[in-house]
């Protein structure tokens, strides 16, 4: 049975007494060095979902990555000026001059389930949630006509990716990444996460093909 | 020196294989379980900051903290469609049941520095962020008229609280959030995290003041 | 049956000049002491119903009461720029100094009425009103799913007053309002109007209860 | 010396003990009529100005004038779905099938002087009040370049005509309008109120010229 | 059976060699004498249907009609900022100094079309152009609930004059305009195309009636 | 001295006459055929210069190409569902089944001049002219900072075609265009339109560099 929300606030808490106690000491220096300023190497956006950790999957210390999470590792093309990702694009290339943004999509992604399925009537309680994933609509049409029930576990991981290289299609509308591009100072990257293997593999905008990362280091290594 | 981008996305892709091979095996059982579905206690929306670990701050397991992040842990309040932030409330709460939200505000959050100075020419050139801080700007205005030279540690610290709390009101502007806490399902808090101290503290919304962790688990096992 | 446009205009039109002839001259001091400037003390947001006249139930004179009215005394919270009442709210609290706002809801609302039968086919003709009640639908929520059939005088009564503590919360959302109430200069008030009976009570945003006006001026005496 | 914000929620609850007491027991009859409907045969658009009293202007009953006010009786053109105008009007004409939209301005608006200055520095702080106005931009436009420091009463006066003639063609941009006004529904007519001398024009589209009460009357009454 | 792509685009290019080769020579010294600036008497809006050929049926030379084209020949009401018509119309008025602004509908125009059977589930797949269309949506009240099947061309006639005529009204909202106006500078004009004969008839706003050419040449050579 | 409004629509008129008279006779039979429908092969998105004439430069008859015209030869990323230019991708990919989408740019396009100077004061009265150009603001990002009065003829064709490269990647964002090109079904295409030569280049967006209309025959007849 699901804890009440006093149970688990309380049990988050007890879960940052025992990294206050247990785990902070080990790193006491590194947070103490970081107090006043960061220096991230990476955008990295990707899914809200509660399974990933990007930390751990790239094995970064705090300091390393500039984090965006949204459902459906999201990136609005430029224009609408209220965005959550578009500011956090432009604070990081801009102010932070990140070198790399990397957009991070996943399997069983419980938002490329719901682009499967977003006219049907439980969404009708959910408006924003449908008004969010049309910035992903576009992968979607890439498959024609989709029925909810058919939509299996590799039909979910093809979308996510397909909704991988929409978003960094959608990177390349924004001025500050443009512009960067052109000057060579970043680079932009697709991956997916398997979470049951762990497995990170990459994307290649132009072939539209993905690669171990094994290969995708091996290719940037014989550049 | 910084990195290229090339050297940055080739360390990067090293840690990834550092996690496969040195991490993945020893949670393997655990990501394997986890690979058909999500079952989150909590929404956990915070700053984008490279510094801010929430799995870490908390001793979460993959599987327990549904994550936002953007710059500023900004909630905008319900009406705007598009919303990152608004979808993933909707979409947390209505479909995943989670039962506490988490606003996390940090110390030396560039996010409450740039809200000091906005109208400064520096910021001409990110529209964007400027007009996502509208969001914030409420908590700016408890302070009255802020020379951006005169803002120090302490006042960037009291901003970032009153963000936080701000946040917390606009949680309860959206029809999901004010649904479940009228039923009693859900529980809000906000936190303030101290970078160098690593040190959580908690704000109470009625009273608008601080505690400490051991103070809220207290005051939580009491009621 | 309904008069005509013409003549109800005419109508509209006699009244005007029996106001010119009878009533104008009792109030010309008070109306010349104002032709070049206002200073009320109040902005009192009401809905457009035709039953309510704002200075007929606080006996106020012209030059009291700054007034916004719009269906379901509605504050939409900051962050929409077009907004007829996010406008009202900066002009009168930066600009003519306001000590009070007041939300004033009331019994036998339209719009309360609307707010429980929104997704019907009847308001498919009605996109603007659908659109504007998003703005209420977290007061509706409150009260779990309803059916507009068994919807009662009791249950628009209590969600009126849900509605109007609900955009109390929005006008906390608003910088001009967080500013003033932070150097104590303003106070917010809910009021619900019965119609029938002509009384006013007054919401009290913490304890969500509702207080008679003898109550209510006893508790601000006694501070 | 202005009143504290307390003094003044006093004096209001007052006022309204006042009504409670010595009004409501003659109208009760009215009051109580009108406890389960409205049947308005107007919606009435004016100004926030504290100085305005449409009832009283009108000598109309409660239960006749459905009333939009807000920053410089603006109806913005259809489009914009939220619009707390736009909502009214779709209500007031689909809903309560009003037979007549008055549109009325007036002397010494705080906003027709807002209008002339837009730019300057001081609305910096005011972007929802600038924002909000563009809605009457088009008003402005008739007068060519204004100086804020030539502008005078007569000015003001005849930009509160242009901008009521404005609002009477962004009227017609609204579908519930346009259908009504097709079929012979409904009316609209624009008014100017002087606030020192009590007296109402009446501003025709057609010519663009103003006409006194008593004329408006005599040509209504000729047709 | 229709070409493919690159079929249709291989032809196209070889229309471009055809000009280069049999019809650029022949204006060559108008093309040279337009190489560094413009000035066009009259900014056209009309549809983008690919029957409609402005300069054939002007008779106009490149220079002389600067272009606007969009499904239906609509012109959204100022206060979008975003819009591509409003800019134009900025553009044009402040920049080129358009003399003139034509609107001009057409015969059979699938815009109509679609206006009348907006809500069907044929266009649940298109909701950009449901959205679009809202700007027409006053031309459509005018004749009270249509069935889609009962519109015949003589309905779609008279929707595509009254969408001229609102669309005219739209132009009116626009600041650039209405100064343009107010100056005398500006003329505004509603045509008709019938593309079987060919004919263009003139719409006068006043009246709402439609005119020959040659009855709209006399009328203007006799003021 | 330019014209006034009333001669230069005389004039208008006066080319109508003469279409009507010389012109329409011989194509009378062509026109007759597309009174019931239109099948276009190609969706032309062009510049509303009044110095492009789309018909002329590739030789076509009515009936061949569906134009959509705007400041800048503009085409908004997905997501504003207000767009001119959006429902008109989507109303001719989805129901009119073109094939092939051209955007064109050229010469000396007012629109790249003022993507160049756009903070600049004067463009303060045109406020919609400066948001539209956002859309084309990551095109100016990638030439760095850029000075008004150093921006000759080659930085304006440089940037016009750079704006083009960008509006074809802002088509890929569109879902109608996206599912179309999944399916084979359609191909885009950017062109740059020399105005004193007369000359076409074709722009490959794989590549960003340009061909001659000859060689790009020469590769697609090649493939
Ligand atoms: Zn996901
Ligand atoms: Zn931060
Ligand atoms: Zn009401
Ligand atoms: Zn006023
Ligand atoms: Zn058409
Ligand atoms: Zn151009």
């Amino acid at each position: 049975m699901a804890s009440t929300p006093r149970q688990s606030l309380i049990e988050l808490l007890e879960g940052v007494q025992k990294f206050d106690r247990d785990v902070y000491p080990d790193h006491q220096e590194l947070f103490e060095s970081l107090a006043t300023g960061q220096s991230p190497s990476t955008l990295f956006i990707t899914c809200s979902d509660s399974r990933i950790n990007p930390s751990l999957i790239t094995q970064t210390e705090p300091g390393e990555l500039f984090i965006v999470r949204n459902v459906g590792n999201i990136v609005p093309p430029y224009g609408d000026m209220l965005g959550a990702v578009s500011s956090a694009i432009e604070y990081s290339v801009l102010v932070l001059k990140v070198r790399n943004i990397i957009v991070c999509g996943h399997s069983n992604c419980g938002a490329m389930n719901a682009l499967c399925d977003l006219s049907s009537k439980k969404f009708d309680s959910m408006p924003t949630v449908r008004r969010w994933l049309r910035a992903a609509e576009a992968a979607r049409a890439t498959f024609g006509p989709l029925q909810a029930e058919d939509v299996g576990p590799e039909t979910i991981r093809s979308l996510a990716e397909q909704n991988v290289l929409l978003q960094l299609t959608h990177l390349r509308t924004h001025p500050a990444v443009v512009g960067a591009l052109a000057r060579g100072e970043l680079a932009l990257q697709g991956w997916f996460y398997d979470i049951a293997t762990g497995k990170i593999t990459v994307l290649d905008e132009a072939t539209r093909k993905s690669y171990s990362v094994d290969e995708a280091i091996a290719h940037f290594q014989s550049r």
